[in-house]
């Protein structure tokens, strides 16, 4: 394929992105956008509204997965595909899933105004639920049409108010048969999704790209801790069974085990942790703490799961508390594609944009898309590293060499 | 003054006990009294009916502490008094405070059947809101009665709703200028307050009754801790500033200088762990404890403050958290006078009841009591030591045998 002359709009793409974030259910610079609220839905009409005027027909599925396909002059191959979120977790930035949304759509806009015609289609995907706020479980969408969340477990779904997963995307107008939300292997010629790093490394190596080699795995447990409350004055230190203090052992014992790796990829956190009865003088009876630990390797996440496992059980012998555990989902890590990787690669020499392999530490909805195609990421650097926060950011300079890469990658794949 | 033979109405005293339990915001056996609730005016109302129907006088101060007495010969000494208080924490149960509070009403009851007439006025005493819940600071009602908390102070308090206490005091009948709360030195020539032990010692030992040489004093303390949040899959171990992992280390420091001290009345407690933003994908960049340090020497229980601040300025500068305090209260543990101590076993003794000194590790309104009057306390046993839940106890025997102490201690201070 001889070089495109590619010409990024980047204004009006970055006026684009600052009119997704005042759609929120919080005060804008905080974006907030929970699944099938009234500011997701409005964000994800404002994009259709978008892709609509440049041309790109609709389908949404049962879950809300939303497919915008540039038709090619093949329209029968399995098309290629790019795309990712829209939704956001609570307190969270402009970025995050954005850039690869409408920087998804800018790409098709670019390769259109150049006179491109792919001959596979082109789909961008909005994928439904990236992220876990309402449902406890990462990539809702992404995971169904993998076939990794079945329509059975999903109709057990319910968020904190107890609302179901059914009610509520039929709220929303999604109201198809689940069944047909998975879609069989190969049903995408190649996927490629653009995203903020949401770590400090392109920003610190002055690299323009990163280039995703394999996404870590992300494992979440729920801790139950079960001791025995009392009065905070009149119960002696040494009759004790505080559930606080052993769910304190165990913060400790993850963050000590996920260091004892020696690997910079293996990451675990405790994020939630609630007390109940939760009154400064009660002691702590019960504690609820949700865990997530990630690595790129599945045994060496499985390593630290089980020596948190066996801190458990040693706290709990030691303390007289009961300490359970509910897996809420453990997905193995996704190796990316040499092909795509390839096309990202060169996409990247012909844009004249540095890059570097990497890997992913966060988990996206390619993780689930791997299920069904080859897929690869590019990753634009963000400042600070920082993200799910109000002051995420990335600068016009790094999207519009994300988004041109991407166009490329997309041309090359689709030819 | 010669032995009375008092008979005390127990079954009668058992269902009052019962149908205040049952006014609550909770659904029964769970009792939640929130100082100013519909429910505290309730079971305030229900107790006043009964000194009323007891032919007892009522006067309620501007906080809401209600003063019922029963004149003396000699109207013009210092009464005598007794009380406790009636609002309960959330999920808690029947006999905290109650029984002070009806086992004083049947004490006077009991000294009025017989015919006794006291020389002194006896008055029992409903504290208002002994218990934190509502403002955060636990006995408000004594401290300002005690002159511990000015006027000044009271008016700054504020309750997670951010609604004012000169709101909800109105709002609930209490209008009087809150200068009239606090009362002089010598207001009663003594105190003596009937509880539950909220310990297990008692009936360990199957003692009848406690006496209580001296109150345990309660340091209050909210530790605020800064981190640096971030995405849980993207911010690598090295790089993160995680203000739970931080707080965790406190938690258990806090525990290990309690331990530390070697002294059985030491306890301290960290019962409220608020994280922020609490998302199991997020790093928690914000953490809220409260905790809570008792001893019955203040020096020790400083020690243990500074124990728990030098711990925090450690793991601040290691983390690189910030970590910063403030007080609520920090009240001095108070010490039982040696005549009212008297007077209760010599009581116990003329009722045929074994009895110990002992220290209340609890903290209660008798300890800003002892801002005006000498005081000392009463213990009867509850089962397992057991407090603060639904499946507090104490048996209609305990009751019994305490009320009949209470009654005599009253009479003989009072003759």
């Amino acid at each position: 394929m001889a070089s495109l002359t590619l010409t990024i709009a980047i204004d009006g793409l970055m006026r684009e992105i600052e009119t997704l974030a005042r759609i929120t259910e919080g005060e804008p610079p905080v974006v907030t956008r929970t699944v099938f609220s009234e500011a997701d839905l409005r964000a994800r009409h404002y994009v259709k509204d978008l892709c609509h005027a440049a041309g790109l027909t609709i389908r949404e599925d049962a879950i809300g997965n939303t497919f915008i396909r540039w038709q090619g002059s093949d329209p029968d191959l399995a098309p290629v595909a790019t795309g990712s979120h829209i939704d956001a977790i609570p307190n969270a930035g402009a970025y995050d899933g954005v850039v690869g949304v409408l920087g998804g759509l800018e790409a098709i806009r670019a390769l259109q105004r150049v006179g491109f015609q792919p001959r596979r289609s082109i789909e961008l995907v909005i994928f439904t639920s990236e992220e876990p706020t309402r449902f406890g479980i990462g990539c809702l969408g992404s995971r169904m049409m993998g076939g990794v969340l079945t329509p059975e477990q999903a109709l057990k779904l319910r968020d904190k108010e107890g609302r179901s997963l059914e009610q509520l995307r039929a709220e929303a107008g999604f109201a198809g048969n689940l069944d047909s939300v998975p879609l069989p292997a190969g049903y995408f010629h190649a996927f490629v999704e653009l995203h903020i790093e949401q770590g400090p490394l392109l920003e610190r190596e002055g690299l323009d790209l990163g280039v995703v080699t394999h996404i870590a795995a992300p494992a979440s447990l729920k801790v139950l801790i079960e001791g025995e409350g009392g009065h905070a004055g009149a119960m002696l230190m040494p009759d004790r069974h505080d559930a606080l203090a052993a769910g304190a052992e165990l913060i400790l014992a993850l963050e000590s085990a996920a260091k004892s790796t020696g690997a910079i990829d293996t990451v675990a956190t405790v994020g939630v942790c609630e007390v109940f009865p939760g009154a400064v003088n009660s002691v702590p009876s019960r504690v609820r703490l949700e865990t997530d630990i990630r690595d790129t390797d599945s045994a060496r996440r499985d390593s630290v799961l089980e020596k948190l496992k066996s801190a458990a059980a040693e706290v709990s012998a030691r303390r007289g508390v009961r300490i359970s555990f509910e897996t809420v989902n453990a997905d193995p890590p996704a190796t990316c594609d040499a092909a795509v990787l390839q096309a990202i690669e060169e996409a990247a020499l012909a844009s004249d944009k540095s890059c570097q392999r990497m890997v992913s530490r966060a988990y996206h909805d390619s993780l689930f898309a791997a299920r069904l195609a080859p897929v690869a990421m590019i990753f634009i650097p963000c400042r600070g590293g920082v993200s799910h926060r109000p002051d995420e950011y990335a600068s016009p300079e790094w999207i519009e060499s994300g988004v041109e890469v991407l166009a490329r990658a997309l041309a090359r794949l689709a030819e």
